[in-house]
């Protein structure tokens, strides 16, 4: 019988939030190792906010098509190897996407750092996930001791990361999260100075409260008229990082940014992060963050599910709003 | 008889572009000179787009309602002093506003450098615009050899000034302007590459083909759809600093920005410029610069109009757009 391979596929294009009858699940001949590549195994699926722009024909990395395997990246098991240096039974990094097996030239796939303890690590806190917020509130912004940073969507991925890495350089932070648990989460475990329930609060006048002189960072992980609101309480030459776009991935309008006026008036520097360009600094940021891994002083909260058929489920979720932390998928 | 003063007022708030209807003229009782102060007679009155931020109410540094002297920098001569400083017959650089005589403060009147061989260039390329256009393009931006360079209101005081800074550094400057004739001015005397008839021309298409590989620093001196045209020409890494928002002073509404997806997509750094901010490197702008105004590398066009009567009509073609350099009233 032929080997084969499970796969997600976008069966239909969604127009506002997926539902996980957007997706199916297919089988198709599991791929031949090809010279000089591997041929690998997935053990764990990343599923990111990114995803939904790919599906909608906007994200610079490529675009999903219905009929096509949704994208993403993997920490995946070389079963067979035409690559000497990419031995069978070595964890890789590699974009294997939403199913059980991938193939991948020997200069895509990357041989996990020997000292990630933790195979799903490098995914989260000691891959994109830490890189983006570490490249945005470190390197980009340059978060230091008595910052006012401000962070939306903070129990998520990128949030979570970055507010205990700001936290830790001795900024006040100030959380913005969906719910009163996930803001307790944030309180007892991120070391956030205060957080927003953005459901249930009005959050401008709770940023007047929190934030009287102004917030001296702004790491913009959703856009939307949080950005604009978030904009009024920038203290001046305060700064922003452009990275996600949360609240309009789901919609086809894109919302304008914030007026030149207000900009000009704060001095406000607001720069574009692609955590693409990082890529050259992944080991520095690994060198950076293990050992605060290893003394337990990040986090990483991880969402996962198990089970490739439960991967539409849990991208559904992560669109809602509804995870806690780093969404993976774990596959047997 | 009692010494009289000559002054503009606001008469009443235009609500869209000003007509010199607006603007009264009206005597008063000239002021006399306060202890430790200084009597004034007005030389030189610039007239700069901020104004009509302020008769708008919305600009940071004051606001001039119906029946109020207009505000603005002047070159006055000391007439009347009690403070040993600043003795009778020496130029300063004050806030004399729209009238013929103003006293000041010792501390709010500035002594002219010696150095400044003619007195409206205070005003001008040694002035206020110059540290403008320097402060924005060569610190802020940072322009180097290579750098394409894009800068509407390219023959106003601040953008006429700017081109001819990141053209001397070797930068590659399109010009925008308004009519063929600055057109041809700017590429004749300001050192552009190119420039581009806003009214004439798609700026789009002629952006695209002047800039394939798009803009590297994009001076925003107007706001409005121009922002959103130069932002889709920024190149990758591109910068764009905001700095003056001509587009919408005459209008109530305020545009918004360019959205925060095209921002990230370019990783582009946006930044707002107040120029007061580097008031404290007034003195090291003047010795960049004087050099390069006394070997005829920098000029200056200077749009002078004669008396203060003048004034609202000058200041009006200002907010038409339809001046030359910088726009200077000089009195008697």
């Amino acid at each position: 019988m032929m080997p084969m391979n499970r796969q997600v596929i976008l069966a239909e294009k969604p127009e506002g939030v997926p539902t996980p009858g957007h997706f199916e699940l297919r089988e198709a001949p599991r791929p031949v190792t090809p010279a000089s590549g591997v041929l690998c195994r997935t053990r764990y699926l990343s599923l990111d906010p990114y995803m939904r722009s790919q599906i909608a024909g906007r994200h610079p990395s490529g675009t999903v098509t219905p009929g096509g395997v949704m994208g993403g990246e993997t920490v995946s098991e070389i079963i067979d190897s035409d690559a000497r240096e990419l031995p069978p039974g070595r964890l890789v990094r590699c974009m294997g996407g939403w199913q059980e097996y991938s193939v991948h030239a020997a200069g895509e796939a990357h041989l996990l750092d020997e000292d990630i303890d933790s195979p799903s690590h490098a995914l989260s806190i000691l891959g994109m996930t830490g890189l983006t917020a570490y490249a945005g509130m470190i390197w980009q912004a340059g978060v230091e001791a008595g910052d006012r940073v401000l962070i939306p969507a903070v129990t998520g991925a990128v949030g979570s990361a970055a507010a205990q890495f700001c936290a830790l350089r001795g900024a006040e932070v100030i959380g913005i999260a969906g719910s009163e648990e996930k803001c307790r989460f944030a309180r007892e475990s991120l070391g956030v100075a205060d957080c927003i329930d953005r459901r249930a609060e009005d959050i401008d006048a709770r940023l007047g409260q929190l934030c009287p002189d102004g917030v001296d960072v702004y790491f913009d992980l959703v856009g939307g008229k949080l950005l604009h609101v978030a904009c009024t309480h920038l203290a001046n030459y305060g700064c922003i990082v452009l990275c996600g776009l949360m609240a309009e991935y789901n919609r086809a309008e894109r919302d304008p940014g914030p007026a030149p006026g207000l900009l000009i008036a704060k001095r406000a520097i607001v720069s574009g992060l692609v955590v693409y360009d990082f890529e050259t600094r992944r080991e520095e940021y690994i060198r950076e963050c293990l050992p605060l891994l290893r003394a337990g002083k990040i986090h990483q909260h991880e969402d996962v599910s198990h089970g490739l058929e439960r991967a539409p489920e849990a991208f559904c979720r992560l669109m809602r709003g509804e995870n806690f932390g780093k969404v993976l998928v774990a596959l047997p």
